[in-house]
């Protein structure tokens, strides 16, 4: 909003134009959406699109309405079959992992700069590692995966350990306990981000527990975003590890 | 870690080799899950494979590997029937509980030591008995139920007190309000672990009352494991029950 | 009361004189309070008295009551200074400690036998620490203390390996995230306790986090105590590393 | 106001009358108050004055217009010294009780009818137990009161089962897991009303955790009042002995 | 228990006999269930059979052996369709109410005595107040119903005062808010039980939110229940009508 | 209900009548209903039926009762297929909305008067929308509807500017973080009334953070009502839209 | 800011200027704190100071920032004794109200309009109806008072009805069950804005009950603003009152 | 750890001196604490000392201890006066901030490199804003403060755009319903770090409220610290700020 009004003042815009830009550009009015075609511009990233709560014309009319608008990709997450299929159809080129339940067009990706290293604590974790991947790598970084070394078995990171430090962003993705961030939280130089997810039974809360033990964690390198927000999280690692742009 | 180092420092094993051991050896990697072959070894209990939040196939190649990793036995934990069909595919002489979704290799199993009482509050808190017994049995301890016994009738805990004397360890199973807790807790001598379980509704929230109720309970030698946790109260129970190995 | 119909039905004890037992003898009534004197007989642990919600001279009365009924020992915990100044006025070869704000007398204690180590994640846990040590040793077991080896520094856990391999019990006191709880259950072989602390702020949810996340825990031997609970843990420790008396 | 209205059809009462009734006689109007003082010919008990969160100049004019409207007695509950002092200003009858933080005066109590049982867990649910009792006699019943028998040392209850079985109602008073309510239910052939105390601390939940065990309990002829609520246990308790009237 | 005692105590019964009653006689052992033959003996209402989280199989096994032990009724609640299905199989006489998913039999049950009242918030409360309604019937009290009367529309209320004024016990069933509990409450003379339901959607929390306000509420003469419990409303609620036995 | 009594008083209406009045005419009697048809008399508005927790057939006869007792409008909530196709028997000009699950019969509708103008934060919250403009629309007022215009994208919000400025009240609809309300609460001049919606996964629990946010907000002219309840928000944004009547 | 890009488009203001006008012209800054004074331009009510949290020099040196801004009216609130001191000395001219811990300056206040009625559940709410109180009548409206009319004893209500049938807006504070709320919600014609408060013990939640009470009721025309959020109800009932401006 | 093993292999250190480094070196023991020593080296950060729940004593001594180990930097945060002064005896050049209750010394801080901004909603977070910046000036970066720029006057916002723009990583400091990292999240590029803040009362939550809200946010690049956690904020920001090192 600021660049309009610089432009705007610096001539390169005339102020009817702003006016114009501001209430009519920078998104595409479907009626029940409001398409934010501005946000790969401002921010770096395209409008990603949450399949559950919309239906399959509604996650396949704005998936189509990103494309038109030039986004250089374009991913829906937490799509059921029905959605994912409805997207197949206007967007032929669509990839999709079905366990993640995630779809996505890949037209022009940024050239990857950066590594993001996701650890998850166990296999049932694998879901939402898959959503940090897909979206990180497509926002323009490298991603490496270690799935299932959590600290019932703290042997099994080892292996882990020369990717930890060659990274420039670590996610850790754990259940139950969420134990496994502070543990990576406690060794690494790099920024951590944690994921809190919703696997587990009974005092796991659904996410909860390991959510509020991330939080309250003394790693001090540590931030954590939503419970089996994937894409949360794949979004601000590929910022972390791709740097000022 | 600590035998690792001191092998490296008596000489019987080079720093060469000791990195090796660490990085590669203990666990088997299947891409999704790195099973830890060598818990059985360092802790006396064989990794258990919790079933939910994995495929079928997942569940069966996790628990192959056990099995081909020298497990002396093996048990899946809330399988259910596809999860099951696909163990029974790999390990033809696996047993199974449909009620209480385990399903169980038992290949050497320790000669039994001590013996394990486990009381229940009602009938419905079967399926949890019967994942504590399974585990315990497996470690190698020697368990006695009785179900049914909760304190809205509370003489039929009567014909249970001579095992609760000779008990080792007692587990109490109990949802709802969780009371048998905590006057079981105050009648024996042996250590006493609590199972809250989701049985009951309305108040009951799914087990936390219970758990909360035992936690805050007066009884001064009760410790607790997560909601419907059984597996977690039968291994506490062995490792009591059997003593120092 | 078992143990009582038996002497009934062997004629060592007339049913008259057994329900004069049951109803009388084993408790001492103070009005305010009726003095269990038969816990120690019964369970092998004297009744301890929680100040917290009485009186300094009932607190007083009650620790009294329980010495003149012959305890071998008794502890009082969560006493302000005014409980405290009560208790050594009935009792002058009380002990205590201010920061744990407990106090003892110790006249009869059993030899010792087995071995509980007690590790704790920080500093601010150490009145909890503290707890578990005084309880555990009038119990009759040998204490083994490592404070502030929590997992932001897990080297610094590298000196208690040896105390924790031959240890009987595991007492495991942690705030904020508690995750020591589960690192330690993945290492050991013993049967390890959970003590959550409500050490932290904000997200630590005065201990909720910790208690909810060593529920959570997969480390299979775990099992959990009350917030703050160091009697509770400390009783069911020396139960444990005592072994059946 | 059935009545009023059918006074109204009868004749006896104008209509006019009836609005004036309504709109101007049942109540005082203090300004910062309406004193009810119709309540104790409407349902047999006068209002009680909760002193918390008034000031002490609040809380002695509602008694006093409770006082000058007639009431056979009045009851304040949750008055601290300050309130107390200035109760006894302008009732200079009145009898309190420091503990309870109770105050009240007895003009013209019922004669007693039927007998209200009051157990409780532990010393420290005395002040409640001692709200139960005042409440419970200034409405015209007996009441008998056994302290202290909570489960962990059940045999403590054996000289109160005499009572509890001639008992027209039963009150369980009782904090941390509540259970002595579940236990007494299970017995007894009497309605029992539990209340929940907020007796504990970490796991114990300022009441919660009882409240919750005392819902949740299986024992079928138990209904609870709110944390700490000894003036609605008391009330309830009085109209279930006194039976119909 | 004391019964048994005093019998041995005066000769009635001798020691021997006296443990073979307590550990032999009063219930029937199922295997999976321990039913409670002695409970109509001991509470005088006989236990009630909750089908959920029970097999079919279970259900009828423990409803067939409380109706061979001589049960004047009995009732389950909370069996589906195959519950109820199984239960006609062994109790070709049993009534059932598909909406409250109850069943029952009744073959002896007291002469009535004392009215109950029912009265309901709304028509989606109907199914806990046909359970309140069949319970307390069996146990022998005369009931009356006023269905959807809710503080919406407080004149609906109008037409049950005249029962409300007769009723020896008032339940009240609300969901939402639970606020007609605190209005009746307020009126009537009587002591009354508010059941709490999970009518209600967002803000109402599955009943929590119904149950708070219950107890929290000012109208001192009122006790609650768990959520949808109308089981135990039932039993309480008969009691107090049918008055001391 | 004064103003009967007004009527009582000023001889319109005899007391007899009066009573007549209260007891019998305001509500039609189905069993399992009591249908308010005062309501719109009283408030202005019909009694809205929530189809949730009632059989079809059920739904069907209130809202019958309603059409015959002469509502000029009748509107069904949280109605499914079976629901609504049961309605339309009943009143075969009924229009339905599926999405929003409302099923509605306008036949006299008040002329309308005002401005609602509703803003949701995403394509999600459309059946909620759907709820507000369709209630409000029945009570007699113009809605105006802008999609889709959350804070992660503000611009989005510049076209909804205007309406907003001449709105007579101001609608939000939001989940998760319900961060639009807040911000739209800092800009207009109208009342602003939240709708916090339970959509959103992990960390939005089910509306309860939308709702929590919404209240804490510092912007001084919005209220909330509950979780999802278009209904709520409808009635009142349309009664102080149209002003006083 | 729509205002401002159409000045800058109708020549009225340059784009230079309106740049400073957004970046400079609207607030003050006071380093800890941006002072709004253009809210009073955009939203026709000041912005309050919420003292709570700052100190008594940041309180005054705020209000003075207002005062000097041009505000018509001034209110801070949740200020303690030195905080109303430290607005003494640099408003000598402030009233102040110390139960309800408010101060306010009141220089220009609109002439009333509409009418808001304010009635509460208990005396102990009395400091929340004042804030209420205080803040409408500064945003210009006429503002009536009925306390302590809680539905324990309805009739107390009976006065206020007149005052409620001609409300512009009625606010109800109440907290405990927060049933008075929904009992005028189904009464009156007007918008009705409840107001929680943190009054009650125990099972009262802080005020959390009433909260969810009010949110959950089925009265329609009911909207909720936080707890114990006096400022917040009485500037959107003023804004209701008061109508389109 | 993994350092270490690679000398030991590469024959720079033997097996022996290896596990002296481990056991004995890389912290300091204090008895009730063990200072990490080694966290600068590892990590690029010194351990920080949380004084709540530590005597004076025990933060001075430990504060001392990282002194003397050669840190370039400590910090001590949530000191009270008592320890402040206790750390000002053992370290004359410490500076401290009493608002934020923190106490510093820098003797090596590195060379800045990036950019910090933190935003706060209001004047009352400015204690947490404080320890962000203390921190993050400690590890080497430029720190920018903007305080008060909520969304209740968004346009405050404008001048902290170029800023926000030029930042590194953003802090977003805010209580209430932290609607500010929503918006602010919704338009940077750079990583977003969310401090939620125990500011506000009642449906705030003691800051749980903004922390829910901040993790729900649709808002793709936010990550979230526990709530006051302005140390673990300080800490990633300052990591991510500086990039790999």
């Amino acid at each position: 909003m600021r660049d309009l009004l610089e432009r705007v003042r610096t001539g390169t815009t005339s102020a009817d134009e702003a006016l114009e830009v501001l209430s009519e550009l920078p998104y595409r009015d479907l009626g029940f959406a409001r398409v934010d075609l501005h946000r790969e511009l401002r921010q770096g990233a395209p409008e990603a699109v949450l399949a559950d709560g919309k239906t399959p014309e509604q996650v396949a009319a704005i998936f189509l309405a990103l494309l038109e608008g030039g986004a250089g990709s374009v991913l829906a997450t937490r799509a059921d079959d029905a959605a994912r299929e409805a997207v197949r159809k206007v967007a032929p080129d669509a990839e999709d992992d079905e366990q993640a339940r995630c779809i996505w067009v890949a037209r022009s990706v940024p050239e990857p700069r950066g590594v993001v290293v996701v650890v998850s604590a166990g296999t049932s974790d694998g879901p939402v590692v898959r959503e940090v991947q897909i979206r990180a790598r497509l926002l323009g970084t490298d991603v490496v995966v270690h799935e299932d070394v959590g600290v019932a078995g703290v042997h099994r990171l080892a292996t882990a350990l020369p990717d930890l430090e060659r990274a420039d962003c670590v996610v850790v993705v754990a259940g139950m306990d969420g134990a496994l961030a502070s543990l990576v939280g406690g060794l690494v130089r790099s920024p951590v981000i944690g994921v809190p997810t919703s696997v587990g039974y009974g005092s796991a809360h659904g996410g909860t527990t390991a959510l509020n033990a991330m939080l309250a964690s003394c790693a001090a390198g540590l931030a954590v975003v939503g419970i089996d927000d994937g894409l949360g999280a794949g979004t601000i690692a590929a910022r972390i590890a791709r740097g000022r742009e």
